[in-house]
């Protein structure tokens, strides 16, 4: 084992650098970290996390602190919601003597569902992604949430006699809002433009719901991401967005997608 | 919307099948569900299953009822822990008529690690699997832990005037036990084999502690999974088990990678 | 720029380990490298795969030495086909003074498919997996290819007015065989028990063929592995298979699977 | 088997959409197709690609006929390089009369490295990224390039008595130019940033230079980054460009992660 040195360590970060280009992000990356998110039906809930967190680093420093980033996520106790992401960047600018912090948390979110006609129900999980930025005194989130859905092609349908084909789609949107819109209200909004939205348990009349609706309600890519996007845009309190939707085509081994960006 | 049916819904998975095949397993795959788990130092720890569920389908029957695992997993209210895993396989066994049950979940397991110098503390993950199967009464549990962790290569040191390649490595344990062991052991276990464990918090002082260590402690690849493997043969608690490591070294775009396995 | 050291460089590796514990496997992994792989239709084709190579390390060596599999692969100039896979092992055998030798490569396989109507034709991809075993003078291939599919819900069709759900599945089947077996012919037994196969390239009047064909043909998940299994065993080529199949749900957020093991 | 219908096929694709609303992408995702890449020191080798290709939507379509997108790749008859990325937009433009078209390839790219001592040489694997854009005449290519590199730690080497921490890190440059610039010197631009380059076989004499080099040469992310970055800004050939470094480090369980954008 070595000794012990009496000297001092040194702080190699806080010296001076010459190439006078700052860095737009610096930090680190895939932290897995417990969390606790607010929730509009239970209050809250559970869950894992992978964070992010970034500074702004100017030009004439070497280097940033990376273990500051982790005491400010272990200082939160695992309790991080929509409400304090503020606070979180503004110890991450605060500790680490930075202008702009940036954080990113992705985690599964979960939605208990009730099957259309026998209301048997089970939790359901979407992946939702917080964006928070502070520069200075200003902040923004952007809010991610992706929607797993049936989509059924109308042109399959149109041009067969029977059957259509019909695949699980990804639909993502993200936004930004002036006036706080919960997770759950855009699952909501992207389930209601699918050809059926999912269910952890359908009994066999579920199923039959299920297969009938999605045939009753064809959808193209492009429609999915268009009727998405027109209900997001008539929305006054979005100010901007994106819609994207992947299918994974049960007849090709490829996806179809479609993305559209809007707002404000 | 289509019209109700008046007569009842077929039940096509209860025909029979003729083929005479059963099938060694089927069921349920990649469902992501919170549950709560028993944790040695902090009572119990929330996370974030991936489950599958299977049974063996015995050969007259056509299908196997899919729904009723997630059922059974909803039944859970979210507590799963070593200790109701048979309790789950045995409710699978009911509810599907099966003979026999499997169940995988794997998740990420959280500890809180104190830096070893600054004691400055945060929570590190680590990936967990329990794999359990019920043949008619009979159980059996297999415990997987992976753990990441400093390697420090000893041909490197030796050869160099200074300095040694060192990377992250993977190491995984996967055991079954007669008498209850922690994941917390395995993981103590582990991280005593390695060049150095890893921590989420390291400040200077630490940071000087854990590289002089692993660069005291140099481990090939071998040498970690022989001593690991040496000490799961020696207890007796332990009947079989496989250690594996890989490291993603440093000097090349590829793995190194060494697997023993051994037990009763 | 250090010194060039006068004194020879160790031989780490070859030191002598005191531990009694031989290694399984040791060696490197996940490799990528250009192969040409031999094709029933166009004779041979261009592909990049992901290598692992390992031996059995005896108990008395401390380590192996990672860089001569590296010589091996390279020594093959990119030529790697079925037929050569001894070849390799034997190499690795000889220049790693092992017992035994273990390679598995796994590699994206490409076959040329006309859409069943109009004929327009395009390369699909299908994953394919060579892994190969040198026990002392003894050799054992085993081939695993996955093949993606259209599967269509027998349940769904029969309890609905209209419509079926069906999704892309993935069925992979790996097996040992005493006589030469095409990557090819598996695909096209796979293909032939789903509901419809896939491809790549589809006009209107393919798109309306594929939706009548899978409606025509419902399939579970078990009925898809039994009728492959079925099939495996009645080959007299084959000694030893396994049939999975993973269909990606279009009306779930999980996976529905099935699994049979068979052969002499 | 079903009788064909007499009457046309409908073009649901072709009919009008209501909703004023343009997609600003769609097409088909993650097709994998065999490609040939020129190669400034071999001319040309073949890999894989992973290809994405889309076009613009207007307002007035209802969908894009996705198989068109197949037909344009298949007719390359797999010989794709940057010189014939403007032809396959054109003819996307033109096939889905589009007026602005879209393509992702992504790759592995392979080069013969020689170890610096021994000079055994292999080829390793670099992930290449082409995406073009042509709208209307106009067209525009960024080109990404991401280079494993060993990065060894300032800090770590500073304040220990020996050792230093090191990892492998993924430095990834995407950059537009005007005047054509080689995957190759990209990749040779940042492999002189690191603390050392990576190479596929090492021998003893290799292993030892590659150690003291890396010691001698100890970058932190943001160094890495800055360099880069410095001689991006001075090449006139390149008009924008991005450097990230992600130091998969080796004494926690994430990442380090630094992003520079820069440019006219």
């Amino acid at each position: 084992m070595a000794q012990h040195d009496t000297k001092p360590l040194q702080d190699v970060q806080a010296q001076k650098d010459s190439r006078r280009l700052s860095i737009d992000k610096v930090g680190v990356k895939d932290i897995r970290y417990p969390i606790l998110v607010r929730d509009r039906d239970r209050g809250q809930q559970h869950t894992i996390a992978s964070v992010n967190m970034y500074v702004k680093l100017p030009h004439q420093f070497k280097g940033t602190h990376m273990s500051r980033f982790l005491e400010v996520l272990a200082e939160q106790n695992e309790t991080i919601s929509v409400e304090n992401v503020p606070d979180i960047l503004r110890k991450i600018q605060a500790c680490l003597n930075a202008e702009e912090a940036y954080i990113e948390l992705e985690f599964p979110y979960f939605i208990r569902k009730e099957a259309p006609v026998s209301k048997a129900s089970a939790l359901m999980d979407y992946q939702v992604r917080f964006s928070g930025v502070c520069v200075g005194k200003s902040y923004q989130l952007t809010l991610g949430v992706r929607v797993p859905v049936t989509s059924l092609c109308p042109c399959s349908k149109e041009i067969s006699q029977y059957g259509a084909h019909n695949q699980r789609s990804h639909v993502t949107v993200t936004l930004r809002y002036k006036k706080f819109i919960w997770v759950e209200e855009i699952i909501e909004l992207v389930e209601k433009h699918a050809s059926c939205e999912l269910y952890a348990i359908l009994k066999r009349p579920d199923e039959k719901y299920v297969t009938e609706k999605a045939y009753e309600n064809p959808r193209f890519v492009e429609d999915i991401v268009r009727s998405v996007a027109a209900d997001l845009e008539k929305d006054p309190r979005i100010t901007l967005f994106t819609v994207e939707s992947e299918n994974f085509e049960s007849i090709h081994n490829h996806s179809a997608y479609a993305f559209i960006s809007g707002g404000d």
